[in-house]
């Protein structure tokens, strides 16, 4: 039994659907398009802000286009507890991915003002810029401009249509040589709090609806050409043949073992052999390896197992080899303060526990960067995110929304 | 030290040589096109029919556009000796595969001649239609039509160009209705024998000019559909993935394992994966399995243990499958009478003995269904074939025609 009596679940719903009209496709069966600084994301930024507005926070919009929606504390040199997500979207995702995370934090303090709850610190609800990075190929602009950490030739990037990130500014009427004036310090926050919705199986297959994350795993992407000899499929015995493709399906099974034993995640998502013919041996292959770990250390050794197993599998059957680091983001640790805070917002509530790590990036991977951070996961529906099949039920974003709820409040008091 | 001094290998060059020009791409350097029936190959087959009057043979085209040029044996009566390949080639092809087969023949037959060596069968040289299929996608046309087992739906396939078997043998002013003309009887054949280079690296492993076919391996082509499950690369953890890549990357190697324990070849050249997002787990997999053996119940096994490997990879992971056989042809065995006077001539000419299997398909095959069969193959260099780079030095093919000569003369006699 989810008690959440302390926000609205229908009022909650109610945005959620509003929100998710924007940018939607004319039969919905395409799912929601609001890609960063476009019409669309544009159009739930003003959605948030007039929604900001009515549940009476000081809402202003940042330097990059960050949306920040303030319920001022009874302390105004306390530092803020930000809390927050994104409502960008990628092409034809769907309405829970960044959306939960925005509204149910508008919710959570909409709910505390209502009830007249009093707090020492303030809370900042924050609608982040391109968490996605769908348009430009670059994600986490907003949170990376806020802390610090976002390089001037982002702007440079370009869309699939030629344009180009400072051109996109300049049209959201944005001025794109003012970015830093988004940073913020550490000193003025005191926790940094995201609900979002898993994008993964785990809490379905437990039957539960809402987890508290432990961790978040950052990928370390590698790509791995591999060149042998090209020869005819049935003129070329199999002691003579230099198959680039056989060194892959090793690799491939390698990865496997090593996410396996070192407890982290590694994928080989995207393969190409050449020629490709039927009858002819690959020559070459190409593919990459994703892996994951919530320790940097563990995920060196599943690194260096990967170079291991190419080397090897390459050197037994003449194959050469190169690798490359494509991309490499620290992974982050929750605040254990805010785990436990969450911990005890899950007992309160009588949810059980259930403890995860987070395997997918968000803003709060580059917000643990400026101050103590937790994430609070809610159920996905098959685990299906980035897609119009995306689905959390009403039900668990009021439970998310309620521990958010919660945990806020332990947190600004 | 090689021995060829019944053929003269300046004159069999210069014809390759000759040959070669017709189709070839202007600065050399895309190789040599002939796709069947189009000009080029026809320009191919009147090169060859003006060749062979030269020689002084008993010329024709039969309805299907065989060329075939008769060297006539004292008994009238007595089954010919046929020899032969073809001169079409894929696109971007070489000037040695099917080109030596038809040009040694009658560089050996004119050299009889010459000699005056006086036969009781006749030799009828043969240059098969559309060995390669490059152009409407199934090859063997000529041989097929000989051998009475060319379909007549063969006429329905269409180039790329939209232009129908139909249509291009009336362009070539052959009429598409008569095919059957073409027909041959067994009791018309005493032998057919094909010399062809080797496609392949064993030869020249061995370092050896020529050696001798014992078996055509044939082909079984088996297309695998594998379905599992595409999640986020991060948010799964190992043990809740249904990675449809990772059973394809066992069976690949399954493949491999049969083929060494059943002394064939097995090889995935073609395969895909989606949705080939670097963080997202392959949903689904398609791949290809060209399986081949000289014993149609070897190969079986190995099909069999494909079936195995992908059912058991499958059940193991979670997921479904399919698997369709696209291609299905029956292996042949080379005559040992035939094989007994190649090895006869090698010895002669003091010629290192190799026998080894043929692992593509050729008009021998097809001819088989009529007549003793038996091949001779010539080193290729760096086993490559179906490319610009196709190689086969000029020594080389005269000791594969020098063969030829020998064996032809044992066979006719």
């Amino acid at each position: 039994m989810i008690k959440t009596s302390n926000i609205n679940e229908q009022r909650l719903w109610q945005t959620l659907m509003e929100l998710a009209e924007i940018g939607a496709s004319p039969n919905r069966d395409q799912g929601i398009t609001r890609l960063s600084l476009s019409e669309e994301e544009l159009e739930a930024k003003q959605y948030v802000i007039q929604l900001m507005k009515e549940v009476g926070l000081e809402v202003r919009m940042d330097a990059v286009g960050n949306v920040i929606g303030k319920l001022n504390g009874t302390d105004p040199l306390a530092p803020s507890v930000i809390v927050g997500s994104h409502t960008d979207t990628v092409n034809h995702g769907g309405g829970f991915d960044g959306a939960l995370g925005v509204l149910g934090a508008i919710e959570a303090v909409r709910s505390m003002k209502e009830a007249n709850v009093t707090l020492t610190h303030s809370i900042e609800v924050i609608s982040f810029t391109d968490e996605e990075g769908s348009r430009f190929g670059t994600g986490y602009i907003g949170s990376k401009a806020m802390a610090g950490v976002l390089k001037e030739d982002a702007f440079e990037l370009t869309d699939q249509n030629g344009i180009s990130y400072r051109e996109a500014f300049i049209k959201a009427k944005l001025d794109p040589t003012k970015y830093k004036e988004a940073v913020r310090k550490p000193e003025e926050m005191k926790a940094y709090i995201e609900m979002h919705i898993e994008q993964g199986k785990v809490l379905e297959e437990m039957d539960l609806s809402v987890g508290i994350v432990t961790d978040i795993q950052g990928p370390v992407w590698l790509e791995v050409q591999l060149e042998g000899s090209a020869d005819h499929a049935g003129a070329t015995p199999m002691n003579m043949r230099k198959d680039a493709s056989l060194v892959m399906a090793e690799v491939m099974l390698d990865v496997e073992k090593t996410a396996i034993s070192h407890q982290g995640v590694g994928t080989v998502g995207s393969l190409k052999v050449e020629p490709g013919g039927v009858n002819i041996i690959p020559g070459k292959a190409v593919f990459t390896v994703d892996l994951r770990h919530v320790d940097s250390h563990e995920r060196q050794l599943m690194v260096k197992d990967v170079y291991l197993s190419v080397a090897k599998a390459s050197e037994k059957r003449g194959i050469t080899w190169t690798i490359e680091v494509k991309k490499e983001v620290d992974p982050a640790s929750c605040s254990p303060e805010i785990v436990k805070i969450l911990e005890e917002s899950f007992q309160e509530l009588q949810f059980p526990v259930a403890k995860l790590p987070c395997g997918a990036g968000h803003d709060s991977l580059i917000m643990s960067k400026l101050t103590n951070m937790g994430m609070i996961f809610v159920r996905s529906k098959d685990g299906i995110s980035h897609n119009p099949k995306e689905w959390t039920s009403k039900g668990d974003c009021a439970a998310g929304t309620e521990v958010l709820f919660q945990s806020l409040i332990k947190l600004a008091k």
